[in-house]
């Protein structure tokens, strides 16, 4: 299921779709098209503008760009929540208006992320600006909680200020904080008010579609993303616990290197297509030594990315 | 002395200008003018865009016409020194372009500051990449050192690495560590060639320029210009000692605040001007209390601001 029936609202799995850059290292267009379609035929949806997109390697330009690129190709904007929060709001408007025009689901927003230590009556106003500009009445935020690389955390008070301010606009989270406690506590506080909760890696899908949360949204969705909707699907029956365990199996493969860098050179390596590994700066691609022990590893393991196009040269 | 004799550098004393904003939180061209020239007249340059400027809270395209007002308005740009880091490159390399164009003395450049863990080889690539695609010689980059806000740092075998590559174009650093063993290695390290070190406070003033440095970008120059100007130019007096002691009572206030809401409450103040204390989400205004407690602090150190302007309303 992708939307729920009672608020039409996006649900299930997404990913938050790997950038590709050409050797120039300009956004590549194509190759993008051509992953997200095969992620839809996955079943899941695109989260496109993630941490794993790369997406702050890229200015507000870039990335308006490359949605208009999508959806004039015939990507669905309904299947569709880009990440749109950026340090500057003036940026995030920018970025979420244009996502709202174009009729994407939703937007997946981190809080500004450069100043530390802020307050969340700063955080309040930070959102609260945003909508209130952008003023548009089909705008759905997903509140973007990753502690680990923003360093800016978005804490339950706030997001029960949010929810009481902007009810509906505010429409859910991703927790990438690793921590599922929290998760836990968010599921309970929240998700019964129509406030959807996404985790952010598929180790805790099973766990938060048992707590009542609607999916997830994870970086693994880019090479496993078959094996990781069967799960959102099939969650109440009775191998959903072996499949959590497959799903982790191929997780911790990926999580033996620096993960942006193996996605996409796993992407380069079954698609036959070494354009696909190019990182922007400050990351930096696999090694030839990283790239074999990560291609032997997952050969181990039976793991496979059918019907992954051999995209060739652009 | 503003400039070295040998290399034609800029060098004393910098302040990151706090950027005004008015009521619907748009960049205030006019007031930002007159705050830089009352800089000026103190012998106190300027570093638009730093993290005391709400840098990270502007866009490129904002921070580009305010760059483009202040040389239009005849603001020196031999005495400018802007912040041009951004995450993406490509909005470095935009806005460290236009500073080159319009002839800045330097730009002092963040790292890329999302993804974190980062190696030293992705960050010698982010510099690589803005250095050959703004490929000019003007060029004179400054690299910033602050690691309780960026949380990437810049280590010393970078600096060694980005100086051995681009001698010339890398010119120095701002080192806002709070680390005075680093400040002291950096002195000791890559002063001697032609790497010029800045404090990033004017608590480290007097030590930085007796190790050899060339002076310091701090926030406090925003509001006690003049007095830490004069020590940079009187450093070898026998009184120095007696002013930096002075500085730092003077810091000291500040410092029991959110610095950059109470340096803007404290120009609002002195100016009478209240529209000064805005600031951007997802920083918070000083609310009653905490501006009354400053007054009175400043009054009770007997603080002033000689020769700010009554600014008035735009």
């Amino acid at each position: 299921m992708t939307h729920s029936p009672h608020t039409g609202r996006i649900r299930g799995v997404l990913s938050p779709v790997v950038t590709p850059f050409d050797r120039e290292l300009r956004t590549d267009g194509k190759r993008l098209i051509q992953h997200c379609r095969w992620l839809l035929e996955q079943d899941v949806g695109l989260a496109v503008f993630g941490t794993n997109s790369e997406a702050n390697s890229m200015s507000v330009a870039e990335k308006i760009a490359l949605l208009d690129t999508l959806v004039a190709a015939g990507v669905p904007p309904e299947r569709m929540m880009p990440g749109t929060g950026c340090c500057a709001f003036t940026d995030t408007v920018e970025l979420t208006r244009r996502a709202v025009q174009l009729g994407c689901a939703g937007v997946l927003m981190l809080p500004p992320f450069y100043y530390k230590g802020v307050s969340d009556e700063g955080l309040f106003r930070s959102y609260a600006e945003v909508i209130e500009r952008v003023g548009d009445s089909r705008l759905r935020i997903y509140l973007y909680h990753i502690p680990p690389v923003a360093q800016v955390p978005i804490s339950l008070p706030l997001i029960e200020r949010l929810l009481k301010a902007y009810p509906g606009t505010v429409a859910g989270i991703k927790d990438s904080s690793g921590d599922w406690n929290n998760t836990r506590a968010m599921l309970e506080q929240f998700q019964p008010h129509g406030f959807d909760v996404f985790c952010g890696s598929e180790s805790f899908l099973l766990a938060t579609l048992r707590g009542g949360g609607v999916g997830c949204i994870t970086a693994l969705g880019n090479v496993n993303p078959g094996a990781i909707a069967r799960l959102a699907r099939s969650w109440q029956q009775p191998d959903a616990d072996a499949q959590q365990a497959a799903l982790n199996v191929v997780r911790g493969i990926f999580q033996q290197f620096p993960v942006i860098p193996a996605l996409k050179a796993a992407i380069a390596h079954y698609s036959d297509d070494p354009a696909w590994a190019t990182v922007r700066p400050p990351l930096v691609e696999l090694d030839s030594v990283q790239r074999d022990a990560l291609a032997q590893a997952l050969r181990s393991a039976d793991f496979a990315m059918p019907g992954l196009g051999t995209y060739g040269p652009s």
